[in-house]
């Protein structure tokens, strides 16, 4: 092997891409000294998507003041990459749960801090803003990042304010113009890997509102604050986003990215490979690793592995998965280009105790294909 | 790939090596229609045993007369190939476990039949006899199959009989002057894989009498008559067998087998090794598949995958083990020969949850293996 790459998800709950990246990595070279090794560690959208576009690409992480959940005054941050062309946000940095603690209310909180991140990384000069949603304490469909960058939100006095969950229904006209004006040369794509609308019983409220910290009562509440929020949209702004799929994402900031930014939601790996320009990358690669957590036939709706494998596939490179577990129903995946699936679960145990040796297990597949490999070429 | 081995041991309580083989079989063609394959079930000494050598080597299965655990009248059966040159004989088939149902009682079963199958073979002019043993209703000492050939028992009164674990500590003397005649062209090898000696807290009647329906009181009762004839096997027969690893082995069949027939114990993977000339069947193959149920510290003593993989590593063949779990101390195995290790547990399930889906999870693991291999070479 002369050249491979590297684009694993993390496995959740138990390795990040990075780490994932680093023992294939190690292995590798060992069996293959002269092997070059491309690793681009897959960012998800949620906490640590700067840092992983940032190791595959390189770039510089810009800190600056940002908003928290709560309007308090936060140090934020936010990737540039490719000369700074294009900025990497995470909305974790400035709207995550982890920064509220204990004290969950998602008819409070605002994404007020990831509109200054936008802004920031706008009037920065990045002709490209990639926005990666997931592990938000948030339920204001994304207007307190409108309002951060211009939006004005009237309520029925006329007076201006910035909406939060429980203030959503107090809504009574959007002007966006001047948000339009600041990002008109900006392209912003949203990563948004799940499929939920806006509102209504699979919507944001109802099935992200409760880890948020709502219960039963501030659901209905933070529900019909989108069903209210989407109607003002379609009457002002002449969108109807209340059926569009990942509208729901991060407390509805899918809906407020599309509708405030003109952004496309995009799949996370769609978006990665755009953006590391995957086919570039991989040309004359000998093998492609890929994998995840878990490949089951959610995976085959174009998660990572699948991601990865529908583009090599068009340049005839092999795609090795290796997975914490590989489901029933995946035979579809080598269609799709997975050349071949290795589980690291080398016994047979429960989750429970195979996970405190995922690292070892790990290095133990990735050793047998690798050995496997040379013995044969 | 032209030309492929498959040796596998069963996959204990899931598959039996004849199905495993099967299962591979099938993948190989499928991705390499044009592959010779060579299929050597590994028997291991147990019930099953002389299907597994006739169906590795061919042969005939000879059904005969032969006393039951109990000294009733059965059909039992050998095997024999090699042109009538080696006979196989698996001790189960006359005094295994399952013959005495409900009814265990390792203080009255006798080895009798065993001893007939063994002269039926020899008379019949085989050169060679291997004698599988394993599941054994009995704890004689091999005493019932000496007597069947020929030796002569005499208790205290100068009479002959044919001791069972009870009357053990009866006999006086032993005279197989007879039995040494009749094998006297005869090689006899038996295939061993436990190391427990004759008697004592790890011998026969103490680690396998329980298993065979002996209680407290009965095992201490065995463990007695053991003792006995291995001072009468010293005294008469020349032969101190106490320390022996393996006489333990099937109710002390393994001290009567060397101490009466002069057999040696070889591990059943060496014996199955040397019976199939595994050497020559080798030559020229470009991949050796193996495996076992669990591949740990035990297998590392020599059981099947390290037998195997000792020996291709001498022609420089890489050897594949497809195992249903791999522990995590068995690094070694590599220096043997092994190549690479693949696990079938596919998710981070119990044994009681993946052992329902042995067959496909085997079949998706060996698609994996081939789908890899046929992907770079």
């Amino acid at each position: 092997m002369k050249k491979t790459v590297l684009i694993p998800d993390s496995f959740k709950g138990t390795l990040s891409s990075e780490q994932i990246c680093s023992i294939l990595n190690e292995r590798i070279i060992e069996h293959f000294p002269d092997c070059e090794v491309i690793s681009i560690p897959v960012a998800d959208g949620g906490e640590g998507s700067v840092d992983a576009f940032l190791s595959a690409l390189g770039g510089e992480k810009v800190f600056t003041a940002a908003k928290g959940p709560r309007f308090e005054d936060r140090t934020s941050f936010y990737g540039l990459t490719d000369g700074g062309n294009t900025a990497i946000v995470e909305m974790a940095a400035a709207a995550g749960l982890p920064l509220v603690g204990d004290d969950k209310d998602p008819s409070v909180t605002t994404t007020y801090g990831v509109g200054e991140l936008l802004l920031a990384a706008a009037k920065q000069g990045a002709a490209k803003i990639v926005v990666g949603l997931g592990g938000s304490a948030t339920n204001d469909g994304g207007c307190g990042a409108a309002a951060a960058c211009g939006a004005l939100f009237y309520n029925k006095e006329g007076k201006t304010f910035i909406p939060v969950g429980k203030t959503l229904t107090e809504i009574h006209s959007i002007d966006i113009s001047r948000l339009k004006e600041t990002f008109s040369k900006t392209e912003i794509i949203t990563m948004c890997d799940i499929d939920n609308p806006m509102y209504g019983e699979n919507g944001a409220a109802y099935i992200f509102g409760p880890q948020k910290g709502a219960d039963k009562e501030m659901v209905k509440m933070l529900d019909a604050g989108l069903i209210h929020l989407a109607e003002i949209i379609k009457r002002d702004l002449g969108l109807d986003i209340k059926n569009l799929p990942g509208a729901g994402a991060a407390g509805a900031m899918g809906a407020g990215m599309v509708a405030f930014f003109s952004s496309k939601l995009q799949m996370g790996i769609e978006t990665v490979l755009d953006t590391v320009s995957f086919e570039e990358v991989i040309k004359g690669a000998d093998v492609v690793f890929t994998g995840e957590g878990k490949i089951d036939s959610q995976s085959l709706r174009g998660k990572v592995v699948i991601g990865v494998a529908r583009r090599a596939k068009k340049q005839g490179i092999p795609v090795i998965a290796i997975v914490g577990g590989a489901d029933y129903d995946i035979e579809p995946a080598y269609a799709e280009g997975v050349t071949a699936i290795f589980p690291t679960s080398r016994l047979p145990q429960d989750f429970s105790i195979l996970k405190e040796h995922s690292a070892k297990n790990l290095s133990f597949t990735a050793n047998n294909i690798l050995k496997l490999i040379s013995s044969i070429i």
